[in-house]
Order: C-alpha cells, then sequence, then structure tokens
C-alpha cells in the first residue's frame, strides 16, 4: 500500500463533489408542507435538507451506521504530556472491544455498531470475549516523537490514510448511511494541538488544554512541546505535512476515511477535538468535504471551539464532554436520526386536513 | 373536582420533596469509577446523578417514559394574535393522534408514546385511525379573552390543573421513570409571555416573541394584548393568579403535571416556551420542583432564554426548534437516556484493568 498510496489519496479527493443544491432547494420545500410552521423545526430542517442533498433523495437513509475508532500511540508521550501512561491505549482497546467503554455505551444508545481499528497501537491488545468488530491495521507500533523530527515517514502516513481509505470504501460496500469517526491514543490531544496551531496560523497556547486531565505545570510542558514540535517540522499550512510531521496514525486515519465517506457520498458526524483536526486537514485537502461533514458536538477542549470557527461549523450538542473515542458523535446520532424522520414520516397540511397560515 | 382541587394543589405541593443530596454524592463517586477521566462526560454525568437522586438508587431508569400533550383553545385569539386560525388546535389534535405530527416523529425517534389530553379544545376533534392515546377531559371550550378579564375561574383552573395532577398520578401507578408535557393551543404563546412577564417582572415587549411566525404589524399587536391582559387583570407575582388570569388551560393542567410527577419523584423533562411558562409558576409554588425538571431545549422564542435564566436552568439542545408540542423534549430524551446508561453500563477501573492517572 505504500507506494499507491498518495495517488489513492489524490484519487479519494478528486471524487468527493460538492452537494447539489438543487436536491437541498427540493427538500427545503417538502419540509415546507409538512404540518408544522415554516422553518419552526430550526437545525433539525437543515441537517434534513443537507441529508437529502448529500443522498440525492427525499427520503434520507440514516441506517446502516457505523462508528468507527481508530487507535494508535504518540511518540511524544516521551515528553510527558498526559496524565495517563501510553500503556492505557492498549487496555482501552480492550475495553472497546469488550464493550465497557463511554463509546460502547453511547453508541448502543444510539443504536449503532463499533468497530475498532488498531492503526498504531504500541503494545500487546486483549482482544478477548470481545463483542465489538476488531480490524488489525498497525502501521506501525506508535509514532515517532515529533519534537525530535517528524512523526511519520511518508509510507507510513501515507499506509495510515490507506487504512481510513479501505474503512470508507468498506462500509461505502455495505451500504452505510452515516459514519462517525472516533479515535483512542494517549497523547493525541497533543498531537491534535499542534495540528490545529499550524493549519489554523495560531500559537500553540491558544489551541492546548488539558486533554484527559493534566495540572497547570503539565499543560505549560504541553504548550512548550507543541512548540517544539512545530519549529522543529516546520510544516507550514501544508495540510499533508502537517499531518505527518505532528499528527497521528489514528488522525491520518481519520483523515482517509472523512475523504473516503465523502467520496462514497456518505454522510459523516463529527466528533470531538482530535477528530476534527483530521476534518480541518481534509477540508484543507479538499474543500467540498464539509459539504457532507456534520459537526457532532463541541468539546470543552478550547482549540476545539477554534477548530469549528475556522470551519464555519455549528456544532449540533455542546454538553461539555472532553472524551474523544466518538462519544460526542454517538450522542449526535439521535439528533440527525430525527431530523431524517421529519422527512420521511411527517404528515403534510394537506394529508392531515390542517388550515394554513 | 373543582372544589376539591385547590386543597388537591396543595397536597401535590406538600409531597414534593427536595432530593437527596447525598444520592447525587455516591452517584459521583461512582461515575469517578468509570473508565473515562474524572468528569469527561461533562453534563451527562450531572443528569446521571440527578436521576440517581430523583429515584434513590445508582441504577436509574429511563423507562417506561411518556409524552403527554395538553391541548387547549385560547380566546385572545379573537385579538387577532396568531397566523393561525383557532380551528388549527383541534386539527392538529387530530393529527397528533393519527401520528403524523412533529412530536409523533421524534417521539417516535425517542422511543416515547405520546398521549394527548383535550383539557379545553374550542372545535370538534376527528378521533378516527388513531395510535396515540386520547384523553378527553374537556374543562371548558378555550379560555375566555384574557384583555376582558380572567381567562378562567377559579373552579376551571383548579380543574385543569387537577386534570393534570390525575395525568401524573396514572403516569406514577404505571411506573413511568421519565415524563414530558408538551402542548397544542393557538393563542398559547400569548398567554405564556403574559404569564412569563408577570412571573419574571419583565415589559411584555421582553418576552413575546414571533410564535408561529407573526409579521411585524401582528407581532406589535400582541406584545400589546400582553399589555393590556396584565392591566386588565393585575395578577401581580402570584403564581396561582397568574395562571388563572392569564394562562390557559393547558398550561394550568402542565403545571399540575409537572408538580404531581416531582411529587411522584418522576424525573420530568422540560419542552419550549410554553411548557416552560409552565415550570416558572410551578416552581413559583414549589421551589424544591425544579430538583426534578431537566430544561430540554432552548427554543429560539425569545421569552424562552429570559425564562430559562430566571430558573437558573441551563438548557440541554439548542436547536433553534419554536415549535412547541414536545418536541424539543423528545429531542432531549435520548441524551438523557444516554446517561442513565453511563451510570448502568459503563466498566470501572478495576472490571476493566486499565491503569489510572
Amino acid at each position: 500500500m505504500s507506494a499507491a498510496a498518495p495517488s489513492a489519496l489524490n484519487e479519494a479527493i478528486r471524487r468527493v463533489r460538492p452537494i447539489d443544491v438543487a436536491w437541498r432547494a427540493r427538500a427545503e420545500s417538502g419540509l415546507d408542507r409538512l404540518t408544522k410552521p415554516v422553518g419552526s423545526l430550526g437545525r433539525l430542517e437543515s441537517i434534513a435538507a443537507r441529508l437529502c442533498a448529500v443522498q440525492e433523495t427525499l427520503a434520507p437513509r440514516v441506517t446502516p451506521r457505523r462508528i468507527v475508532v481508530f487507535a494508535a500511540d504518540h511518540g511524544v508521550t516521551e515528553e510527558d504530556v498526559s496524565a495517563y501512561p501510553s500503556a492505557v491505549t492498549a487496555q482501552m482497546v480492550g475495553n472497546f472491544l469488550r464493550g465497557g467503554a463511554a463509546v460502547n455505551v453511547l453508541s448502543r444508545a444510539a443504536g449503532c455498531p463499533v468497530a475498532v481499528v488498531d492503526v498504531g497501537v504500541a503494545h500487546d491488545i486483549d482482544t478477548s470475549g470481545r463483542e465489538a468488530t476488531f480490524v488489525p491495521r498497525r502501521v506501525r507500533s506508535g509514532t515517532r516523537n515529533m519534537t525530535k523530527g517528524p512523526a511519520m515517514s511518508e509510507d507510513e502516513c501515507a499506509s495510515a490514510i490507506g487504512v481510513g481509505l479501505d474503512v470508507a470504501e468498506q462500509a461505502a460496500n455495505e451500504g452505510v448511511a452515516l459514519l462517525a469517526c472516533g479515535e483512542m491514543g494517549i497523547g493525541n490531544t497533543t498531537a491534535a494541538s499542534a495540528i490545529t496551531a499550524a493549519m489554523l496560523g495560531v500559537p500553540a497556547a491558544d489551541v492546548t488544554g488539558v486533554g484527559t486531565g493534566i495540572d497547570a505545570r503539565t499543560l505549560a510542558r504541553k504548550v512548550d512541546v507543541v512548540t517544539r514540535a512545530l519549529a522543529a517540522n516546520q510544516p507550514g499550512r501544508d495540510p499533508l505535512a502537517v499531518l505527518r510531521m505532528v499528527g497521528g496514525l489514528e488522525i491520518a486515519a481519520t483523515v482517509g476515511a472523512y475523504l473516503g465517506a465523502a467520496g462514497h457520498r456518505i454522510a459523516i458526524v463529527g466528533d470531538g477535538f482530535i477528530a476534527t483536526a483530521a476534518a480541518v486537514v481534509a477540508a484543507a485537502m479538499c474543500p467540498p468535504f464539509l459539504d457532507y461533514w456534520l459537526a457532532g458536538h463541541q468539546s470543552s477542549e478550547p482549540g476545539h471551539a477554534c477548530q469549528l470557527r475556522f470551519l464555519r461549523q455549528q456544532p449540533l450538542l455542546a454538553l461539555e464532554l472532553r472524551l474523544g473515542e466518538g462519544t460526542g458523535a454517538a450522542l449526535a446520532i439521535p439528533v440527525i436520526a430525527a431530523a431524517a424522520a421529519v422527512m420521511n414520516e411527517m404528515a403534510t397540511f394537506d394529508s392531515a386536513g390542517v388550515s394554513r397560515p
């Protein structure tokens, strides 16, 4: 895959076409015939119209749906930037597989199966007793320490993107209508902060937060680590260079899955700060990608609000989550499903015999 | 019922006890043992802890759940304050009964049955072909025009409150864990604005909006109507007087259902501007009521934000809805169910073998 991946990425980018605004307009006309004051369902109506345009239909589907959790480790944890040891990545992947983590619980509540992809975990994973799908696609046992050079080689980054493209293609083959990407990787808020600082052109301190929960001294070190990583690598604002030099294997896989899904006209539900770093990269590579991406929630990690403003996207939910994994997307999926149900199930003024204004 | 209802209301108020903060603390300790950074599920955690305290358990239930839509007409529609004719109330009740309205669609999506209570509809209702439960409890065919005197007599208001108390008692008997009240009544944003202006002590113009969608001239007339209704009735800030003089039969029934549910330790999901007017009244009658009431969403009706600030409640969702019916509550229910699932289903650090920080 390694040599072929850059052209696979270019091919995926070429496949993504802007949604047809005529479909959105048709959907809006349909919504205005339903038994409610025009526009009174607010953002549900715009989501419903967007789903119609993505799928080029007036009867949008939201099933099958899927949350794919990409897991990988980060060499930058050598710099002591997280409250948790690196071994927790593999432990949490085991927890995902056995259905005990927050993303499992919230996905079950949303009627959404979870698949877990090992794209670069550094420790052994206990895959026993699993209920979630496990996809072993380890490109490398964690990235390199980005303060000392690029986190990934060109081949490694291309391979990780390729894992995401494969996930999207399989989802398309199985008819998936709604795809979300979650992530697990101790140290990955540091990588996401570095990507965000580089792509938005803002200081590290503006987009670096406490992640899983670090004290003020560790936060200061984390800001310094992000600053040093950007100084050491000088990626500029080229999205592929930023992703490779200061990103992560799970973030690269998410970029691949996002672009692949958009190319296959699958609606994508955004998650937290790390997944949205992937959206920032994907949008820079391919602006029409954002037509397919719905901001699921806004986390309390400060850089997330910066990313969403930069992308000009308004989150569906803002519930002060700061966990990632796909939890924010899982909570947003019922709202998106409700929007589709409005389009598919509501009576019209004519069919219900209700007087118009 | 009419003579007995005031004492029934007092009895219901006496039944409502503040939640036991010790249960909330126990729930918070339990949440901190789950495989996630402490507090990282944000508002889901506070909702889960609240449900635990309401139900005095560490395994909160969210089923059975129920949305009760109270429907009634308003004499103030004589003043031409709505975009729709009064006959639409009965037509929409028929639509609710046959499952074609927004609240039906969103409730189905939330796994939540709908019951419709006629507490004061002014026109005949076509109840044929119904799939929702219909409860005929008409107290009067719409209120009186509140610009010319009280909307309800003392007996009528007490009877309408009693309908809500009965609904809550039946829900308690059937083990309902989560109750939401929606409403339908052409003209009822005018009544809700009058209640809100009186109870918050603010000018009518601050809390009067376009409702189902009126033009600037009609909005100006609506503000004047609210101002005249308050001047004609002089209800002060006494909640029962405000409810009776400038409220509505469906709003009075909601007050009864809210207080009754709180007395039976049923968690309540708030809805939009009109249902929240009932919450303002219920909280003034009985401050501990708010321990049981979760603000489901914030609508785009300007008075709703004022009410939520006054009640010091933060909405779960803010999706620019302005429809009522119970639609905002229906959208919030999956979030509340997800919070309960976190409490009930997530693995602990010990059970999952995950290292702590």
